[in-house]
């Protein structure tokens, strides 16, 4: 119930958000800055049912530090646009043929239009960053988004290297997704002109917010509901994705276990997908799963407790929506 | 010989510019910023034997705009990296083998190593624009890099169009190549803190050097020594492209000449490749190719005209390595 009611309450930002990016390009198709083939398939990549996470932590971040402008919005945007860039090339990676339950971009358009429409999209979203938020948001979004290239490239590093370590996850995670939100929860209060002990809690909550985010994608993987993720089940441990639980049960398990999960690892995929069930049940016995959970939970609060020093703001609705935001993130099952 | 002693001549720079981006790349490793695996496809896509046109162009506009200061490599070493992301992503797209007569990245690392460092050397110089050029600059670069990508849309819908005009020509390589360039002359001057009528002298120049020299790579397609180009002649007609000389050449043919090209186009890529000679005969007779060097040349000479109000600068010498450049670009035979 609580997670119905937090949405709907974010229902007309949401809305906002989608305007302000409808806007945006019908301003650059008005000037023919843009051939309309490119405006068709960045329509189709941007307005297939994005939840809007990080625009809204920007808005809310801003909100929380006394800015409720309009023009946070257009700086917002920019984060649905660099995360949607990220989504089109990995599409294109991992020759993807759907995304959030419709045919991929590179599937309905090709590789060339997702790649291109993914390198636009990274422009735009450097454009209107520099020019909203300035030098010093430029910088951060750059590098988190320098971060993520690498954080690939920590992941392409481990595939097959089935002894990593939580600290090789959290690299990749980090990357991948925790820098970039908590880079993005910053940028709000910067844009709000907040202290930097305020901006750093934002990053804080931010990046935690991540990483949490991640590890219930993971935990989801092995143990959603299909009908509502769009997923199948244990897709991860079937395509070899080593995740948190299965780097923690590989830890705890005794040796017979071990080695059963690790020639399924080194064998082939459509043994793994027969042998999904006894996987799963190992890692559970060895608090895989549990552990994930708990320590998901952990960084939740963490995020949480760091936005504290915000309570002198006196903005305690907006408070309680990025505390809902949070929980939301380790609540969710799609 | 002149344009030996040109490029001789500025061999101090390209080898400072070279060092800078070693430098830049080698303080993100030892920060451990970045794996080493990305370094290695960041190594082999930027040290490959380019020219580094376009940083030259920043350095030598902001010198002729009185800024001889070091910080300006750093600036210029952006769009080396730009370009060559984009060369990146054009070669996935393009399944290309070879990149400046090596293997493309995309062949020697795999797709995504290719895609990911191309999104790392757009983020990385969006933010050396950002912090260093500031936000006019990055303005600039932006709306030069989405024009880009809006160019290689127009060439994706021209495909296959054989009745194209020279203004879909022009549409397409001023996103492509000119704008960008234009963009980075523009860079310099502002940096330098040049009028606003330097600035826009130093994008004429640019610009007009772009389309030259998208125009000069169309004519070397049909007529360069393969022995210099490193590519097989006439490959652009026997992949079916329209560029200048070919579109030129179907406006002035006649009737018969007109349908033989037209139906050479329409068929198959063997049928183009038995009879390019025929057709480079076509277009010669009805001067698609002199056309096409001519309109290179006063471009040339429209560029370095504009250049005309920074004489007062009395920086004679960087003023005729400028014209030298531009003449280069007509008068290369690779």
């Amino acid at each position: 119930m609580e997670k119905v009611d937090l949405l709907a309450r974010l229902k007309p930002e949401i809305d906002l958000v989608d305007e302000t990016m409808r806007a945006d390009l019908q301003s650059l198709a008005g000037r023919e800055l843009i051939p309309s083939s490119l405006v068709e398939v960045l329509e189709h990549a941007l307005f297939s049912g994005g939840k809007r996470i990080r625009p809204l932590l920007c808005i809310l971040a801003a909100a929380l530090c006394g800015n409720n402008s309009k023009v946070v919005y257009r700086l917002a945007i920019a984060f649905e646009y660099l995360h949607v860039a990220t989504l089109l090339h990995d599409d294109v990676i991992d020759h993807a043929d759907t995304r959030r339950g419709r045919p991929a971009a590179n599937t309905v358009f090709g590789l060339a239009p997702a790649i291109l429409a993914g390198d636009f999209l990274h422009a735009r979203s450097m454009f209107l960053v520099g020019t909203i938020g300035g030098k010093r948001c430029l910088e951060l979004i750059c590098s988190a988004t320098e971060a993520m290239a690498a954080g690939e490239f920590f992941q392409l590093a481990n595939v097959q290297k089935f002894n990593q370590s939580e600290k090789d996850y959290f690299t990749v995670i980090n990357g991948k997704t925790a820098l970039f939100i908590g880079a993005v929860c910053e940028t709000g209060g910067i844009f709000a002109g907040a202290g930097n002990k305020e901006i750093e809690a934002l990053k804080t909550y931010g990046a935690n917010l991540g990483r949490a985010f991640q590890i219930q994608d993971d935990l989801l993987d092995y143990q959603g509901d299909p009908a509502k993720t769009g997923k199948t089940v244990g897709n991860d441990f079937c395509e070899g994705k080593m995740t948190l639980p299965l780097i923690h049960a590989l830890k705890a398990a005794d040796k017979t276990e071990r080695y059963f999960l690790l020639d399924l690892l080194k064998g082939r995929k459509s043994e793994r997908s027969v042998k999904l069930e006894e996987a799963k049940d190992i890692i559970a016995k060895n608090g895989g799963f549990e552990y994930g959970r708990q320590l998901a939970e952990k960084l939740i609060g963490t995020g949480i407790a760091a936005l504290d020093i915000l309570r002198a703001r006196h903005n305690e609705q907006i408070l309680a929506t990025l505390t809902g935001l949070a929980r939301y993130v380790i609540q969710r099952d799609k």
